[in-house]
């Protein structure tokens, strides 16, 4: 000390200064401590931030940057296999364990940030590398981004006028999405889940073969129409029918082989059928990765059946139009879409972009305008100083639309066209990891059968159940498993997996791999905790 | 220096440390400086971060704090009445100046920050100040909070199982808004926007009146459906009848008063004209709040004709419905809403909550199951653990639901139900400021009616028409201005305010003020600025 000179003194100064900078950064960034407001902030009301008082930048920075502490804490945790995927509470013990009410006055900052850590607290982790429970898994961190974004520019997707870049977006995604299907031009729209993805496609079907029916109804079509889907489609597709008017007994179940495809011979019977009987067959829906078994319906069959009739070919990809970025396994899966009249392919499932991400395609340019057009003037001038053709808001039938673009083109500059097919073929390779997994456990699982998607059905065989031959009698048993091993998995948190019956079986486990998050080892981990958690099952 | 103490010497470092510390604190909550990555962390690409690399959450955090950063700066920039709301380019031109480009290879994270900067540079401040553009204005910076959680949790609604704490937040909240609608029980359902909500209605309303359709379809309905509506109605009520296979034909639109009300007497006048004829008139859409004018149908006498004839009462309050919050404004704007079957409400709009929250509320009891169940048996089981009445999925047209619950709910424990009511009044307050505004400068600004909501109508007069008698052919120049006005509006980018014809007058203005941060001197610039771009307009 005795040496210390000013110069030197200054520079240990900032040494020191740098190094308890770095820490508290360090902290910061990983995510110790609870995020907690300074009391300055903490006890101020809605009032007293932005945008009601204007010099309130700093305490609003204040608030928004604890706030995305909390969810940075949460992201980690989602990400730790260490952390259990839910604390299960049936619905009245947690109506009572949390403060859900809506208040007269205000409550502070402070509660606010309170709320948001409770909330999540007690969240599903569906991001969490052990959660195989739906079709939309896993957290994508750059598809996170662009939602936080998105919610900043809070704006609607109606105009040029108020969402210029948004809008420019939608148009170079949707145009290379149709480019993969396999088209040079169409028309496309983000909508609100593939099952209005599905209505839409529908919509433009009915009134490109019926354009009268938009004024006169569908009293006003000779003989009633009738809609064609295999057995396991998404439910969505008969629900068309009840909410465009045909009514569902007009949407015919064609018969699907044991693999849950669609049989095409069985598909022009219930055609010519219908026909005979003075109705008019209209409208066909290929699955292109079904719900539960995952299975692709055979598109160039189909299409030659619907050329043959002259009836819209609509493929619903919502779930396995993610294949579509592989070389490896886009074929023979997805062979023949382009054919398809329009095609409904959803970001939001195996492409992994954040809940909700919806798209429909159509093979025909201006058909949305077209079909969907009410012409509200109060929007759609045509005296604008830009071409008003780049409106989207008169082509759908939600005026308003939600900004669902942003997060995906920013996961999309941020993974390449490349990235996503990595993420496909690894997604598949994993599915088959499992399926070979479950094959060499034949004592302990049962597999379904051979997927052709993510979807790896199987049953879980406890101890009493092992040694027994397998027929109609144990399947019986073993769909009463499904739903105690579920039970228990909920309670124990570690894993969730989903189940469900079919029209062959009863339940069955479904499990999904559609998350960027899992690796061999969490299917190893899956199996064995299923394994843990349900050998001591005893079913009637 | 010379009495320099081991002690002193570190107490002196650390308030240098603390100092350079807080500089660093105060410098990034106030914004200063563009955030960078660190270029350890923005060379990364996305297969570097959460969840592709499990040891990397300190690079997660860093990449979406500094996200957060360019977000907290564009909420300041929203805020600031020095910025422009805009910088207004041509379709054309903002495509060759921005790269949007989807590439084969990714790209490295400080790229994707950089587009973050870049796309909200060139959007426009939606919840700017002097944004008067549309029915959703604002940034409410709680609900922004809200939504950032929400993304992060990433689930969908359709079961307790995956949403437990947001199925609860749900109850709650539509409970809540049920009673302030004045219903002691009855369904509500929150839908991706206004229009869904209508369309919600009109479903429910044709299932409750003629339950055979859903399987049956509209044929077997004897005579056709008619629906009844203003001409001033929302043009999804018009869609509703195309989508649903009325055909707008059979939408009847009932002839409203100068005010823009739906005059009670014509209703009932085409009501029998249909019935006469044979149609069943069935449903009658009432509007709390066209989308012009304002305006608010005259619901009690609605009502009565309803009753009288059998009819379904909707009211499409998704605009006015806010004010359900207001003891001042509520009557008689809103008067007999209690005697509708439903209701559209959208807290996206006047109550400020992030884009998109729609509500529709029922006075029945199970009427979304009843109507809209498919009963997909892989999701809604009935052997779980929790009472499966908690899961709403199949209550709905959608299947899987974006969650656009906690924003509102966390925006109403902030607010209070007080705060809310303190915000109708004070946007109803400043219309009428606006109003006194415009009737104190009558050489430069025409007002066309009384608003009964925060509505505004009225010309520009430029220095051209000042002095010139008001008549027909006047209205007609004045309409001519409107186009021009507004594209100087997007040139100089300093304020925003729509306009449009209705049936009775071309062009005119459309001023909303639905943004909290809206005060009297942001209406006393708005007047200013658009007489200052506008005075020397001259139309043929």
């Amino acid at each position: 000390m005795s040496k210390l000179t000013l110069d030197g003194f200054f520079s240990y100064c900032k040494q020191i200064a740098e190094h308890i900078q770095l820490g508290e950064r360090m902290a910061a960034l990983s995510g110790q401590g609870t995020p907690k407001l300074t009391s300055a902030v903490g006890n101020l009301y809605y009032d007293s931030i932005l945008p009601y008082r204007e010099d309130a930048n700093t305490q609003t920075r204040e608030f928004l940057a604890r706030v995305v502490d909390v969810l940075l804490d949460f992201v980690q945790q989602v990400n730790d296999r260490n952390e259990k995927i839910l604390e299960f509470r049936m619905p009245e013990e947690m109506m009572k364990m949390l403060d859900l009410q809506l208040h007269d006055e205000p409550l502070p900052l402070r509660q606010l940030l309170e709320d948001c850590k409770i909330t999540l607290k007690n969240q599903v982790k569906t991001g969490h590398p052990h959660f195989f429970n739906q079709l939309s898994c896993g957290l994508d961190i750059i598809s996170l981004a662009g939602e936080w974004l998105t919610a900043a520019a809070n704006t609607n997707m109606f105009t040029y006028e108020i969402a210029p870049v948004f809008i420019l977006m939608e148009n170079v995604v949707l145009e290379k999405m149709r480019s993969m299907i396999g088209w040079k031009s169409g028309d496309s729209i983000l909508a609100p889940g593939g099952s209005v993805s599905n209505l839409y496609a529908f919509l433009a079907a009915r009134h490109h073969k019926f354009p009268q029916y938009k004024e006169k109804g569908l009293t006003s079509i000779p003989g009633h129409l009738v809609m064609f889907t295999s057995d396991q489609c998404h439910y969505s597709v008969k629900s068309c029918a009840s909410v465009c008017g045909l009514g569902t007994d007009y949407c015919v179940a064609v018969p699907s082989d044991e693999r849950g495809k669609l049989i095409p011979s069985e598909l022009e019977r219930l055609v010519r059928y219908h026909k005979d009987r003075g109705n008019v067959p209209f409208f066909v829906n290929a699955t292109s990765g079904t719900t539960v078994l995952g299975a692709f319906d055979p598109l160039v069959e189909i299409a030659d059946i619907c050329q043959k009739y002259d009836m819209w070919m609509h493929v619903d990809a919502a779930w396995g139009g993610g294949l579509l970025f592989s070389k490896k396994y886009r074929h023979p899966r997805l062979t023949g879409i382009e054919r398809a009249d329009s095609v409904t392919w959803n970001p939001h499932k195996l492409m992994g972009t954040l809940l909700q991400c919806s798209t429909v395609h159509f093979k025909y340019e201006g058909i949305l305008l077209s079909c969907n057009a009410m012409s509200a003037e109060y929007l759609f001038m045509t005296d604008k100083i830009y071409d008003p053709r780049y409106d989207t808001g008169d082509k759908v039938i939600q005026c308003g639309r939600h900004n669902d673009i942003f997060k995906l083109w920013l996961q999309w500059r941020g993974k390449g066209t490349s990235g996503f097919e990595r993420l496909m073929d690894r997604l598949m390779e994993l599915s088959e990891y499992m399926v070979r997994r479950i094959r060499e456990q034949p004592d302990r699982f049962y597999l379904i059968l051979e997927p052709e998607l993510v979807n790896v059905s199987f049953w879980y065989l406890p101890r009493q159940l092992r040694g027994v031959p397998h027929d109609k009698h144990k399947e019986i048993k073993l769909g009463k498993v499904c739903a105690k091993l579920k039970g228990k998995m909920m309670q124990a948190g570690t894993i969730m997996v989903g189940y469900q019956p079919d029209d062959r079986r009863p339940n069955f486990f479904r499990n999904i791999i559609s998350s960027a998050a899992v690796t061999e080892k969490d299917v190893d981990f899956l199996l064995a905790e299923m394994d843990r958690l349900g050998q001591d099952i005893v079913v009637d």
